[in-house]
């Protein structure tokens, strides 16, 4: 299929200093939770995206020396010869496909307390970077970087160029962005020095420019120089000279590097979920750069439609099509839309599970793609399934593990039945997606769908309730489970020790609401689940027109959105929606009028009037389907996924399903045991224990 | 000088099965942060420990299968083959030293959620082990083990102990303890199983005896087994046929095993900081376990006194002397015992910030010893420093960083003058030691002074304030600048950027009430610097019977404090000072009577009244005299450190000041750069970066 020509634009080459990207597909600089101790695993994480047809393929942020050591956070280095050796093999992963290799050169500053080197944190000022609720909290604060230190940063970023020069790099960044060395030195609030780098935006500038002189210097001009750099507060304060700050810096560096890549500051609005955020949200904040400098601009929004990236270029708000979420959903975007195959594209649903696995100091995961994070470890490819295998499978379930199993299992040529008890597929998307915010998020649904329904072979079936007997008389060789999971009325007790179930009048779990409880207010919702759905049940109740007053166990609203960026928004659509909140707090009973609660570490009792309860915190899986066919010796196999085995994100009912389809009936699968936890890596590929 | 004879109790050799310990000195399992990915680093850190004295030491919880993986918390393994190779440099060490070497098999159940290997969390009923106030929060669930799942879980252990025995281990434990898998069985809370695994105590029993014989079994009788086993919960839980469930437990196997490690269920109580809770506060909860076995028994309880020591021996409440953070503060503990050099321990004072180490995923830090951690990266001796130096030192400033400074160089054979421009020597623990709680912190300084007056070749002197003018006259070759730091009456805005200093009435910080400020109430406390100093003021105004609130930014009360095990005791503290708290605000302004707050997410303003404001949030660091002296040429060296340099925790400013002291005109040191962030480590021996 030809592509339609309007797309055609996205496909010419562009200059980049001395380098030529095939395209305007940009792969930005983001976290992979992928180090120099994982080379293989990034490489093949990175390889992947440009055989997707991307034209430039960042590493992460990587630093230039031990006094910027982000440990815990994961983190890419490039100190020393070792370090180029662990780039190289990335390196070479991009170039074998045609594309660019980007690396991002990075000092944190006061950010990075440099837990395991134990230097002390460098900053302009003295001022810390505080970030408390974003995880990197610390007792540790900077000291006062004087003139030699000033001279070392440049040295260090000289001396780390040369390296990434040699490592295979072909364009490196200077970052003045999110809170890390350069962005203080930019931003007065953190920048109060009276020497040649503090006072006036000129002189705070001086760094950054200084920089990217180096850096251009140490390679000779040969690698093209970007610079990353956060707008969102400069653009906010005032200029004497200029329509903000912002103006002044990029007016003062226009000539400077050879590509901006332009920014918000903040992970919540840098990096925002869909729930909050629609995509190209960043464009009121860097839509004034192309007016001021003639270099190429890349920046990102979560572009996953071909047509509003066309109208980014048209509108010269952008020169490249950045990208770091949606190209780790669909490593193969670009070239799904160069072959005219956009309604292939596995787009990105704006969750934020791949922010969190960095949070979480573990290489990227995806709800979308199972595969991520996994190209090397187990050798899966996002878009290839080896076509190794016959007989018929049945799948109960026709939510997101159902759906992942049938797609996987499809394409290794089963013969593939989803019998799905419900009207439509989609499991707990059909409910969840309706919260909210949540609407995207059935993307999962709908991509697997569009998918199944062109493979030969499978057969779809709603309102096909299965019993055991009808799974025996249907007589498929294996079968597949995945009839997710039920909210319990459990409690938690002190300690977060599980306590017994709450039974009584008006008490409901979300599942009650799915199912059109009338529910009467005033309405608590007590969270100790602290992830969305929570928050969710309590917007949606709000938004009912009921008095909502949401309680958690933790110290905010949905405390596990820190992890996905979520966690100032969710405050901010509470104010919104006239939701009251309570932390610390676990409920303790609940007679239909009145909802005793105590605060969690002091046992302190307090209560509220409330016409109902809402319980969001365990989920129970299980299967009676399971528990009555297991044992029987037929079907040949029979599995137990997703939430009905092990219940948690969608993110982990999709890789439970798209692991257990390939490995159903499979060889036992080779695992390479890469390696955070053992004393080797570039020989690690022994086979993973049983 | 002879040891007292009252201690030679502690000195006998103990049989634990087939092995003998030559002391009851025992180290037990506990957290370095060190990773098979850093064997070298491990093994120089336990062995130290053999060195000191230790009969036994311990290796931290080593998981015996993928399915228990706790990344991002460090954790080691014993997975295969290269497994055993990276523990069999830590038992050589330990071995090498007389001592016998112990491991912990582990196995996370519900607390593993598996970042990294991505298997489905294993539990026995599907409770999740929630911990949401000590970081362990996922998104993930767990599966509810089957008949297949314990039979696993079983060989796993029988494997990796026969790994254990080949890496040379002596004591292999099987670990029902802090909420790990088979402690869920243990406690009705988690397991609500129908099998021969639920139910009865003895049903619940069964798991640990089974892995117990199992471990046994796989090596032959040839290694002891020990149990670690959590009793705090179980204590509490009523028994039908004795005393608790705990005693039950314990009855049931009380042959099973060749020793006994018998400890609490939380880190709040288990490992607990001094600022709440005693030396020896485990024995009400332990003290009953050897009325029911004949097998020896050890516990912890944080013990630095020998006199404590012999009447848990004494008593019958312990056969060893268990422990954990007195060995990482002083590794020589038993041997200054045996030596009758008591007066020389470093005594742990119990700020946990080796714990905080774990949490945050590095190798351990201890406030009392900076060796902690660096003895084979920096190749630091906690007792031995190498004599190679001569010629003056001047220091200024007689806190932790000076005295620290001043012990480490006058060892080195520098001739060292101290100048304290106080009355006393201590800095700032002079005044923070006097606030409730804080009073053993001051151990930093009284095992530096006494050392410091052992030592020939230092002077020390107080109320000797100097300016630049005075240290030149002094004519010393080499300063160091070691003043400390102070606090700022700063705010901090949205986002938590940086605001202003608030100027007014009444505003103080805890630098005026440490010099004497009466202070009005009510009164509000103001943290964002989010550790002890804020809680502790807040503590220390509500003792003078000010009616106190206090206000921060985080979600809960010294939000830090969730990294030391605090947290929980703070709040505690709170409720019984009659201390209100709000969570989640800034302050925006104060005119004396009135506070202005604001939501930190929404910027919701709220406005309570007060009579005085205390800004606990950033500290400045520098040194007039420092930039005075800078540059002139003499002396030939002059070294900022300590908080002047880079404020911290008083672990970073003893830390920075031994690491200056150790480099001061000294050769280029040599540091082996292992390798969190690398790909390599056995032969990771190069130099540092610049």
């Amino acid at each position: 299929m030809a592509r339609p020509p309007r797309f055609d634009l996205l496909f010419g080459p562009v200059r980049i200093g001395p380098k030529t990207a095939r395209n305007r597909f940009f792969q930005v600089p983001h976290a992979s939770g992928m180090t120099n101790a994982n080379p293989h695993v990034r490489a093949a994480f990175r390889g992947m995206k440009a055989e997707g047809g991307w034209a430039v393929v960042s590493t992460g942020a990587c630093s230039v020396h031990p006094s910027s050591d982000d440990s815990p956070f994961p983190f890419a280095s490039l100190w020393d010869e070792a370090d180029i050796r662990a780039h190289r093999v990335m390196t070479d992963a991009v170039h074998a496909h045609g594309a660019l290799a980007a690396v991002e050169l990075w000092h944190g500053g006061a950010a990075a307390v440099n837990r395991t080197t134990r230097h002390a944190p460098l900053s302009p000022s003295g001022v810390p970077w505080m970030a408390t609720h974003v995880g990197f909290m610390s007792s540790a604060r900077p000291r006062v970087m004087d003139a030699g230190d000033i001279r070392n940063l440049i040295r260090w970023h000289a001396e780390a160029a040369k390296r990434a020069e040699r490592a295979g790099f072909d364009i490196l960044y200077v970052y003045a962005g999110m809170g890390y060395l350069p962005y203080q030195f930019l931003l007065s609030d953190y920048n109060h020095r009276t020497d040649a780098y503090g006072g006036s935006v000129r002189n705070r500038v001086r760094l950054t420019e200084e920089l990217i002189d180096a850096v251009r210097e140490a390679t000779g001009g040969r690698c093209a120089v970007a610079l990353r750099v956060s707008l969102q507060e400069l653009r906010s304060r005032p200029s004497e000279v200029a329509p903000s700050e912002a103006h002044e810096v990029i007016t003062h560096l226009s000539d400077a590097p050879d590509l901006f890549d332009v920014k918000m500051d903040y992970s919540a609005t840098d990096c925002s979920p869909s729930r909050f955020t629609p995509e190209g949200s960043h464009e009121p904040m860097v839509d004034f750069v192309k007016t001021l400098t003639a270099k190429p601009v890349v920046g990102v929004g979560r572009f996953t439609s071909p047509d509003t990236m066309v109208s980014m270029v048209r509108r010269g708000v952008l020169d490249f099509i950045g990208a770091a979420r949606p190209s780790i959903a669909d490593p193969f975007l670009p070239r799904k839309i160069e072959e005219g195959r956009e309604d292939d594209i596995r787009e990105c649903i704006g969750c934020n599970i791949c922010i969190s696995s960095w949070h979480d100091g573990v290489w990227v995961r995806c709800t979308q793609n199972p595969t991520a994070g996994e190209e090397w470890r187990r050798g899966w490819h996002p878009e290839i399934v080896r076509r190794d295998a016959e007989g018929s499978v049945l799948i109960v379930g026709g939510g997101p593990a159902g759906l992942e199993a049938a797609l996987t299992l499809g394409r290794r040529g089963f013969r593939v039945t989803v019998a799905e008890a419900q009207r439509d597929f989609g499991g707990r998307l059909l409910w969840e997606s309706r919260l909210p915010g949540l609407r995207q998020w059935f993307r999962v649904v709908d991509y697997r769908l569009g998918q199944l329904r062109k493979l030969p072979g499978v057969a779809l079936h709603v309102e096909s309730r299965m019993e055991a007997a009808d799974v025996r008389d249907f007589g498929a060789d294996h079968v597949v489970i995945a009839t997710g999971a039920r909210w319990t009325a459990n409690l938690c007790g002190a300690n977060e020790i599980p306590a017994g179930s709450l039974v009584g009048p008006r008490v409901y779990t979300p599942d009650d609401i799915a199912a059109g409880a009338e529910i009467e207010g005033p309405v608590a919702v007590f969270d100790f689940d602290n992830y969305y759905m929570g928050s969710a049940v309590a917007e949606h109740l709000a938004a009912r027109g009921l008095d909502t007053t949401y309680v958690t166990s933790a110290g905010s609203a949905q405390s596990w959105g820190v992890m996905t960026n979520e966690q100032p928004l969710v405050h901010q659509a509470f104010l919104k929606a006239g939701i009251a909140y309570r932390t610390l707090e676990i409920v303790e009973a609940f007679d239909g009028e009145t909802l005793s609660l105590a605060q969690i570490f002091t046992g302190e009792r307090r209560q509220i009037a409330a016409r109902a309860l809402v319980v969001v915190g365990q989920r129970a899986g299980g299967s009676a389907l399971y528990d009555a066919l297991a044992g029987t010796g037929e079907p040949k196999s029979l599995v137990l996924t997703g939430d009905a085995n092990a219940p948690g994100a969608i993110a982990h009912a999709v890789y439970q399903a798209h692991r257990a389809a390939r490995e159903l009936a499979a060889a036992a699968p080779r695992i390479r045991r890469d390696a955070p936890f053992a004393m080797r890596d570039l020989d690690a590929c022994g086979e993973a224990a049983q």
